[in-house]
């Protein structure tokens, strides 16, 4: 006689045989033991970065040295990463960068649109985000605010940021999809409701990209930036990236204005004269090292159709749901992640009074999801390496946890990292 | 019949031998075949670098995963690197972190020493800085001055920057040892004037820290930045450092209000509160394998001391100058770089009207320096790894390409790269 559960996990094998994404789960390394629903805080490993850095190390910078700039073409690498994450996100070859983090690309992008709104119409003074932002966004925001003499008002909604344009509103700063929720906003509506508007949006993708299909263009996008150690696999700290559709890289203003963002970087001129493209949106020199691993986590995406990954983000987190409202129904966890296909990004929260304790039992049994202020337990969903199996095995281990009370043993180990 | 050259290997080969820095050189891995004269560009190769990553990368990363930002320790870092540097360059350890590129952090220092100057004496309206400085410092004031309104005068002076010091002035922004004639400053006589005309100074440190006694508390240094990867040896794009004095910090402003500068990132509260100590310098996420490549340049200092180290440098240079005299004088290299030590960094530069096409043909056979505009040889000298043999034979390579002419069949490749 099997129980519901050992039913389940023989469909879920049966799912695992039949997922058209299965072969690139050999594009990682993952530990044994381990079921990593974390990959929406810092990606997993790829089978090709060690050996990638190895190669560069020893051969591009021990025995090439200086000379690898030109011999290795280090100089493009920004531009050439950034043309795999357009790709990626569906924007133009030519619109985006691989450079700094995302709080400095926000920076960039949200400095450039305050100068350029303010230009158009100086009595818009609104910078316009929610509170629930990722919390970088806003310190950034109140950065530039006070490096502008504080000349605008950091206004934060708690709820439908898209009733909240008027105009007053100079630029909007939203993230696509919630780091703790999970809530996806609708970016072809909300950036045609900001445009009716006269608001310019600024979006971070530091959640979406890489989980769906965000269609920069096709939805009427203008600015944005994201991580790369995410769902795009770079590594802890990866660069990040930046988007400037390209009708507006012209005469978009460059407050970092570093020398490789230079027209002309190698002739040395004292006169800033900014690249006349996206390159202009770097500033100093990219660490090769970081780019590479960068390079290395995309790579992974290759021949993958986001389509395919997008159904299969969904079937993972429809089941993990389905498993635990049928397994753990009687433990008090409430999802506070959007039931609605349309809305939810690739991850699941619960809420529960003792979230901290369950998640480091958990991690201690090698289901590795993160806690979130005040009382979530977070689990995000990759399909690059994710198994509908392993699914099923995580949340057998959130039954035995919470059925031998193992969780009031640990002590949430606070952890300093990443979103 | 020895000739003169060849006495002088010889006497160089005794001056190998009495290196008291000669055990450094295995901490490097050199190619075989070049002498390199261009790690004031970017440093050698370390012999712990590859390693270091591949054991990073594979269990710190592809095991530990999201835990080692805790477990490895990984977001403590930037300030355990910073407080390495430090103690190179004569700071406290929590005077210093690593971070970013030396472009933003020129950016965040100079920006918030504009602001404190304003409110002090919102009549200085003038940054002071050298023609000849590294454009990417000239860049960065050029965007914070657009950012600013354009509300100050960038001034640059081609002589004598301790003369320009007066009560317009806001801050000097200084570059301690020059990028193409290696002239270095006073830093203690300069910082001394300029304290007393009203003025703070930001420093680049990128051509000097590692190569000559720096010494920030003593020389009475306020501001500071420089880069990771020349004679630090951090890797190509190596994460940049910030300088700022521990008196200065709690009131410093920070316009890259990025959450790895808050006062509890892993709080994820809305209101940015800043790092109370240097940790406030921080932005977004650092990169966990730059900051290690970085690491392990850093550690290639161990043990040695820095006067030794200076007493090299200037050793090594003096004996190129004198054989470039004695065996190369008839072929028209003019040193632009200062004969008096207290005023030369570790480079010497040579102008010639062909010094492009010759320093290809000197690349060509394993003599990497490099060219910089418009008519300079530059080499590099950097005691750690270079020997007094090194020098010798570099220099006839140099006698022999101008002898047979070499240099006539070659054109220079422009590199694209870094100061």
């Amino acid at each position: 006689m099997s129980s519901p559960l050992s039913r389940t996990r023989t469909e879920c094998e049966a799912l695992d045989r039949a997922d058209p994404l299965a072969f690139a789960r050999k594009r990682f390394l993952l530990p044994e033991g381990v079921v990593y629903l974390d990959g929406n805080s810092l990606g997993a490993l790829p089978a090709t970065t060690a050996n990638c850095l190895q190669d560069t190390v020893r051969h591009e910078w021990g025995v090439g040295l200086i000379r690898s700039w030109n011999d290795a073409d280090w100089v493009a690498l920004p531009k050439r990463i950034g043309s795999t994450i357009a790709a990626l996100l569906g924007a133009q070859e030519n619109e985006i960068i691989a450079t700094d983090s995302t709080s400095i690309n926000i920076f960039k992008i949200l400095a450039g649109a305050l100068s350029l709104a303010s230009k158009q119409d100086n009595s818009r003074r609104v910078i316009l985000s929610e509170r629930d932002n990722f919390p970088t966004d806003l310190y950034i925001s109140q950065g530039i605010n006070a490096t502008f003499g504080n000349a605008y008002e950091l206004r934060l909604v708690d709820e439908n940021i898209e009733s909240a344009f008027n105009d007053r509103v100079a630029v909007a700063l939203v993230t696509q999809v919630d780091y703790r929720t999970g809530r996806m906003h609708n970016m072809a509506r909300l950036n045609k409701l900001a445009r009716e508007a006269g608001t310019r949006v600024v979006w971070d993708l530091s959640h979406s990209a890489g989980a769906v299909p965000v269609e920069l263009n096709k939805n009427g996008a203008e600015l944005a930036a994201g991580c790369g150690y995410k769902y795009l696999n770079g590594g802890p700290g990866a660069p990040a990236y930046l988007y400037v559709a390209s009708a507006l890289q012209a005469d978009f203003p460059t407050p970092l204005s570093g020398w490789f963002g230079h027209a002309a970087p190698f002739d040395f001129k004292p006169d800033y004269l900014p690249a006349p493209g996206i390159e202009r949106f770097q500033c100093g020199t990219p660490s090769v090292l970081a780019m590479l691993a960068l390079g290395c986590g995309l790579a992974t995406f290759a021949d993958v159709s986001m389509d395919e990954l997008r159904d299969k983000s969904l079937r993972l987190s429809d089941l993990f749901w389905q498993l635990m409202d049928e397994q753990c129904g009687e433990f008090g966890f409430a999802c506070v992640s959007p039931r609605e296909h349309a809305i939810r990004g690739s991850q699941l929260s619960f809420a529960h009074e003792h979230a901290s304790a369950i998640m480091q039992a958990l991690i201690d049994r090698g289901v590795i999801g993160d806690f979130r202020q005040p009382n979530l337990l977070r689990f995000g969903f990759t399909p690059l390496y994710l198994r509908y199996t392993d699914v099923c095995d995580a949340v057998k281990v959130i039954r035995e946890v919470m059925q031998c009370g193992a969780w009031k043993a640990t002590r949430f180990q606070q952890r300093k990292q990443v979103t």
